[in-house]
């Protein structure tokens, strides 16, 4: 399916403050970017690098006033994400060497405090992809879904306290859970297609069976419409902005997904 | 200046033939990537990776019949291009560790040869920015200029015994005789504003006073208007389209570049 | 000066458990590795790569039994760290792209809580070294370091809510305040001369005026004989061993560190 | 197998010259290096980093006079290389990103200009490895084995017109007619158990079955022993040294290869 995604960030800013934007999608296996914009207001020098998950960043130091940031694409993506019960756990001696950082905890995912609550979710289940399913369903029936920004991200212990979250504490929460089992997990954060209500999305990625599955426990059907932004161990790592010195938060920040035949 | 750059390819295959592109200009320090397409037809699974150079390369295979590639970018880039005389040479032992790759003789370069001829051009030079002005100015006056593609590359030693060459020979036995002072160089292919016949460029760049700078012997003014679409350390890293199999040629390629106002 | 450092790790193993160790001191900026023994018994297949932060890292499957690994390197390091007071903060425009990563909060340094601390040690401090320099006096004053293993990592908050802990655990505070006053920060594990008791031991880095600096909270002097193992953004990057499946902890660890004479 | 290697380097130096070695095998999937020795004399400042096939290189800068480099390493690698008839043909659109580099035409391996030589070589041949092997023993029956040092590398196209070379000249040779396939290929320098003459050698790898095979036309046997130094897609990119300013041969060069009981 084709999808034209777009997101608009508007902020006031007091002092000259430096962002790092994560708003490019990028061509991949999964997705094909056909037509894409990205306006920058004012017109700043913007400069590009590529970080160690293989995300575009965008560097600029955003002057007093109001500063602007405008993305649009246009990207085929998969109808139906891509179920595979069953699908093997990979013994560890046999994960290529790129996966073994995502078996680390990391700053929202202590996976190391979570050995047992992974366990008992996942009795009798086959390691690997059925592990990651149950964890998964464990997460809707469990963590109360209450989409809507938080102001910070809160970690995977938080959330299982608080028994509720938006779609980046779920993912979190998901991801604490794989690492424990020895899964490696990752954080994606883009858009969705119908996501109601429309704003960026979080969900995780479980390695098992040699390739990354989507799982996402906010959403109750296997419909595709996923356009992945940035990459990463947890949101730590996939800021939509990373910004410096006194907190700025968008005055203004639009989301949209609309679905188009292609050949337009 | 912005500049909006496209290119359009169309083959006619034989068999399916698996090609690797590399079309998709990036954002880096030098140029800025407000909007841009990317069509491929038919409408194939294309998949994109990041080669050691950075460059963003697209993997696609092509069925028999038509193929058409076709891409557009708004980018904006320096109006002049940065001239330093007196911009030292960097010391062996000085030079970031990504520099040395680009010290080395390669396919189209070798640099292993040129050390003579280098020095006898560059007597009297002060080591740096000088001895690269004075490279590109003697193959300005010596080696013609005879823009329109050529069927294949040819090196460096080639070129200098033809005394004449494409834009992309050029820059081949620049950077060869760069190398050859130990001065790190690298070919860059991409668009130029005004180009005459327009097709796309190639021209080369040279890591003296601790930065790249651009050396385009096919130019007698510093004009700027240079859209880089991929860097390596010569033409067998940065081709337009690299295709296996049975050779296919393109029937069509159409490069355009036109200078617009932004805020349009 | 030169010193010979060594370790020993000794495991009973009851099921074949995988393990990525990290024992292999780099040659560097810092220091420079002359001779290397690295023995693993039972005599098994190991594999080695380079993980994101370049750390040499061996992965091996170890088979029920006694598994033991020895390390041992001769290496050349500082008599005296460099210390730079006034060295200046870098603005976060002109860190290398490298260096952003050591910006974001890990695993085991949550950052992004710590700012009114951070700004409560360092006021009128000049940004940059002596910032960091003020956080390091304030742990040696504040958190009172007990040397001698912990059973597992505990985080910047839990550190700063104890008021005490091992080398690692004042490093992991020293890295969160620097961060959330966004100096890039980073964990070193590794060997130190003279440490008391002799042990493995950690430290923080700091980026002010274009490098890394030193930093160590556990020891009151300037002295030098530091060697580096493993960097990372913290100790889940940098565990001396990771190992998968239940829990194995060694029987016998045996660290040593002795000055010697070059040209023995 | 275990294997006691050692490299021994003099150098009489008129001017202070900047060196890159390589010559510090490093473990992998097909070694493990158990002990090390690295040393230069005059005792100096070197710097290790690791280049983008993953070599591990030393920077440094000799002065006037003596400059010796000796390493020494105990190394287990296999006693018989692995063969593997009918190992198939890797299509282009299911090779790794990273084999793709090592299609393409390089200094010393113009593959571009030997299709119609490989395609003769392997008439009949299974698409693979038995090419592969066609073209090793092609190599073997065609071109002479010269051993002994030759004063600086020629290419594949010299060396097919001369129809003799040493080691390094049959390899490239051999990885030129296999790129021209769209096998990817690349050169492999380090040592060789019970070569005759002993010398540092050189020897190819392709990549066939969704593997690196060894190929060696200058050996009868499927013989093991090999211990690699560094990797690359041809000798520009492994040299034992690289040198830059006046060229600086070595005085005298002592290679040993002397296999050795494990658990001495």
């Amino acid at each position: 399916m084709w999808l034209k995604v777009s997101c608009e960030l508007v902020f006031d800013i007091e002092i000259p403050t430096p962002f790092i934007l994560m708003l490019r999608p990028r061509s991949g296996a999964q997705q094909w970017v056909a037509r894409e914009i990205y306006k920058i207001e004012p017109n700043l020098q913007a400069y590009e690098y590529t970080d160690t998950f293989g995300n575009l960043c965008q560097r600029v130091l955003a002057p007093a006033g109001q500063f602007k940031v405008y993305t649009e694409a246009d990207v085929k993506t998969a109808e139906f994400i891509d179920v595979d019960p069953g699908a093997p756990f990979i013994d560890i001696q046999n994960l290529p060497d790129a996966m073994l950082n995502y078996l680390l905890p990391s700053r929202y995912c202590e996976s190391d405090r979570f050995s047992d609550l992974a366990n008992s979710i996942t009795t009798n289940q086959l390691p690997g992809y059925d592990q990651v399913a149950a964890i998964e369903s464990w997460l809707r029936d469990t963590i109360s879904y209450i989409p809507g920004s938080s102001d910070f991200a809160i970690s995977a212990i938080e959330v299982n306290y608080r028994q509720s979250g938006v779609c980046r504490d779920l993912a979190h929460l998901g991801i604490a859970l794989c690492r424990s089992l020895s899964i490696p997990a990752r954080l994606v954060v883009g858009y969705l297609h119908n996501l109601q209500p429309m704003d960026m999305h979080a969900w995780f990625e479980a390695y098992v069976g040699g390739r990354w599955y989507i799982f996402d426990a906010t959403q109750t059907e296997h419909k595709g419409g996923y356009v992945s932004v940035g990459y990463g161990r947890d949101a730590a790592d996939v800021p939509m902005f990373n910004q410096f010195g006194p907190s700025v938060f968008p005055l203004k920040q639009v989301i949209t997904v609309v679905e188009f035949e292609n050949g337009k």
